[in-house]
């Protein structure tokens, strides 16, 4: 059921070292990391947060171990052989054999711990090895991660091409009469009909339902005249896809065509101002001032995207104040919109990677209004 | 799709009213939830925990307010109207509005964060707030939420006994020749047929794999002979069910009689130590010695069992060292089992609730070993 993941084993040596080699530079002693996609990013392990404590001690140099609970031993067995296992059992409190683990016992180090990391077991680890210093771990994993590999570009590439083929199957069914609801349960289907192995989150919003950017879905059905805007995604082999398309049921108006031209000029606008050396903001605020020169900046509620991999949402963020300067390999969304409250909204939204000499688009999908 | 969910606004008020006492009895002046179902359970918004920042701020006295993206707002509208929203817009830092939002600004307070909460959030509002002492909110909430009210009690019947009629209908299937992975997507359909909205992890051990706590599922196929362990749950209005079962396919051993009847008997010894003033300890202790006296103490390689309520896995726990004194309305799980490696495991797991004078079992699914 599962798209079989072969990532190949130099892939995560080659994630240590770049880990390592940032954590020299900022100085940081010892990464942790618990159950989050910085694990699955760095020993290939999806296992799920919870209240067991399950961490990666990844120190600058010696061998990396994972706390983990002694009876989930065989869970690990066909992972790529990078780290030692340290084992607890029920009943015991693996916060001291954590910090046993740090570099010096934690005296005096400077300690990272992955963001996605509980608070329930950093104030644990913060009691037991109260001499470390502790810092933010995605100072460390977020300038690694937003870096993608050759291998990740392609996967992620292999999500959006399905992503894709998510919108053009949509757009023959019968649509007028569906609801949102429904027409969100078809997107699940294609989603894994066309690759994915799990359905992300989606929204379809119709008529004026399109107007509220995080709507989700509702029992309102299509008729002949609304407009449709759908975001989507899923999940294959670890990477993530993520699409907005809006279309029209039936003749559009003129303002409508209107509004989608100039988001869709917006979407363009965005992307040929991507290249390596222009930070995360300039993309943000070149999308923007396209909407803006045409009157609507204030109907623009949201930043213009989000880096993508195996979360759906990570650094670097297409937004005022992200000074994070693109390089090659970089994924992002562009998704700028436009919402006219209680009326209609349009959003338009691709997948890029960052080239030597611009971007590429990973979706194909038509920017075309597409009317059905 | 989603089972309407009708928690009365004074269940609500309740939960505040209990939280806020244990603030005073605890010397908490200040509550951070993020998306968790801490949040589920004060305010009923099951947001998901994302990159942008939604934080109940609850003091002690005073009101409450929701730190949130502005542009979410529409979210809210359909909650019950327990706090007010604290809104931040894209491409600003939620951080100093929410240490604002801290009784005294922070300084010299002691603030209780929720478990659940991300430790990226945490280290930005614990730089925001320097002056500002930081404790586990598990604290403040795992008392809080052990004792369930009569309205929790019966959602985790209803949805246990969902559970209940997945496992009757289980036994109908065609079961030989079907594999691990087969029967675990026909217990997904069935959670959702019996009454769920959503359904939890599933485990599947057929043979040698019915001895691995926390195997997943495989392709191996259900044999003539095989022993069959199956661990499922879901989630229904919001609170999870858990139920695991053993059975045979074909004529089991005497050695396989045998030891089911100690797992059976192991489960009954439990369940007969349970009422107010016991400890959860010594549930554990109680139902792990009917298995250490026949011999087989190190084949139960887990504890005893686990709270549940909106999470899968909540406090108490039943395991050496959790003195938490039961009382009326606590519910968990009961799990004991023997697990025999290569060979076969067996496992039997019920919900129950304290009650004034002992336990009742949420769960009505027979131990009676089934031979199918």
């Amino acid at each position: 059921m599962t798209h079989p993941v072969t990532t190949p084993v130099s892939e995560f040596a080659d994630r240590f070292d770049r880990v390592r080699a940032t954590m020299g530079r900022l100085d940081i002693d010892c990464l942790l990391i618990g159950p989050s996609t910085d694990m699955v990013y760095l020993i290939d392990f999806p296992v799920r947060q919870s209240e067991r404590m399950t961490i990666l001690v990844l120190p600058r140099e010696g061998r990396p171990r994972l706390v983990m609970p002694g009876f989930e031993l065989d869970r690990i067995a066909s992972l790529p052989p990078l780290f030692e296992p340290a084992l607890w059992e029920d009943g015991t409190d693996p916060a001291p054999l954590l910090a046993s683990l740090l570099p010096n016992g934690g005296d005096g180090v400077t300690v990272a711990v992955g963001g996605q990391l509980f608070t329930h077991f950093f104030l644990r680890i913060k009691a037991a090895a109260p001499k470390a210093r502790f810092v933010s771990g995605d100072l460390l994993m977020a300038p690694v991660r937003m870096r993608k590999s050759p291998y990740e570009v392609a996967a992620l590439q292999a999500a959006s091409e399905a992503a894709d083929a998510v919108f053009e199957e949509l757009l023959t069914l019968p649509l007028v009469g569906t609801s949102e609801r429904e027409l969100l349960a078809e997107i699940h289907r294609l989603l894994l009909e066309k690759g994915h192995d799990t359905i992300g989150g989606g929204i379809v919003g119709v008529g004026p339902n399109g107007a509220a950017p995080h709507h989700h879905v509702s029992e309102r059905r299509i008729e002949q005249g609304d407009p449709v805007v759908v975001d989507f995604g899923g999940i294959r082999a670890n990477y993530r896809s993520d699409l907005t398309r809006t279309f029209h049921v039936g003749k559009p108006t003129a303002e409508f065509r209107e509004i989608y031209a100039i988001v869709d000029e917006a979407n363009e606008a965005g992307f040929q101002t991507v290249r390596p050396g222009v930070t995360a903001a300039e993309i943000d605020a070149r999308t923007r001032s396209r909407i803006s020169d045409a009157g609507y900046g204030p109907q623009f509620l949201h930043r213009t995207g989000h880096g993508i991999g195996l979360d759906g949402h990570e650094a670097p963020y297409l937004v005022r104040g992200d000074e994070t300067v693109l390089e090659e390999g970089m994924t992002f969304s562009i998704e700028p919109g436009i919402y006219l409250e209680g009326r209609f909204g349009v959003r338009i939204e691709d997948i890029a990677v960052v080239t030597p000499n611009g971007a590429e688009r990973l979706n194909r999908s038509t920017h075309a209004l597409q009317v059905v």
